[in-house]
């Protein structure tokens, strides 16, 4: 039996990205985004939604480039805070104790403690009620060595990202694997 | 040390949204869809990429509505299946031995076995290069009974979702919690 609780940006589950600018004078600058996630394979882009009042929005719109960070489950309480201070007046990643570092294809900083990092130039924006979406061409990946499993793609059990469960406020690591994909229905089809 | 693998739709976690629609002569469909998210949070909506060649592309410009179900980890090869098997000549949902309903508020289905359903009406597309990026306004969100908690929300250890990992082609369990968001970063606010 189903209740409905009305319209709600509920879904599960939502990533943890960590979105990161300079702004017009090259200061760095990070925020915690749920809003977003692969929208192309062809080229290959991630959407990203931000309010017109944040600093980000401000530094995308001057810049046209950002990464996307993915933090590993220790940094849970650094990815927290970067959605909970604004980076209007202050340096949130050093604040943090992180590390900004210059991206190789973008004039975007990433945060080097971080294991996946998407580099991205924006290639359209959409506006979406009070959010303006960013989409972004991924034009490189970069992982940290440390986290490759032996067949050279990133490892989820070294990754060892966190999603986000907006219904309960709270973050959750990734359990085991349940399944191959494009194997475990191959025995419904007929 | 940072390895750069390339232009890739790597991003932790995707989620695995199941896609349902009716076609013009009303039999439902279910696709499975790991490029989407939450897109803004007034009016509150959600973004899913769609390929053209889908029979899901077909039903939403005849339609403009859908819902996206969230998948319980006990329906994985169901969920799976959707992914690899076309609606253009199967019921899907009726091969998998699910049961189609009519949505509340939309014309579209949901899978009623399925925990979780958002209702949606189509607001805007976006052309992203071989993908349609569907914006839907979520006109409702509809939840089992038996998943909610004390508090009246949906608690994460009785839905059960589960989410997709690209670089490995496998579908994971989320793990138990590991902080309270908008509270793991305040002790490094100054």
């Amino acid at each position: 039996m189903k209740r409905s609780i009305g319209a709600k940006t509920l879904l599960y589950p939502h990533p943890v990205l960590i979105i990161c600018t300079y702004d017009a004078e090259g200061n760095p600058n990070a925020m915690n985004a749920a809003w977003g996630g692969i929208c192309s394979s062809n080229p290959p882009s991630v959407a990203v939604s931000v309010q017109k009042s944040r600093k980000t929005y401000e530094n995308l719109t001057a810049k046209q480039a950002f990464t996307v960070c993915i933090p590993s489950a220790k940094y849970v309480a650094e990815a927290d805070y970067f959605g909970i201070e604004s980076g209007k007046n202050t340096d949130k990643i050093a604040a943090a104790g992180l590390t900004a570092a210059k991206a190789a294809q973008v004039d975007a900083p990433y945060i080097e403690e971080f294991p996946v990092v998407l580099e991205c130039r924006v290639s359209q924006s959409v506006e979406i009620g009070v959010h303006t979406q960013f989409i972004g061409e991924i034009v490189d990946v970069r992982v940290d060595e440390s986290v490759l499993g032996e067949d050279g793609n990133p490892a989820m059990e070294k990754v060892m990202p966190f999603l986000y469960d907006s219904a309960c406020r709270t973050y959750h690591g990734v359990g085991p694997e349940i399944a191959k994909a494009f194997s475990a229905g191959r025995a419904l089809k007929k």
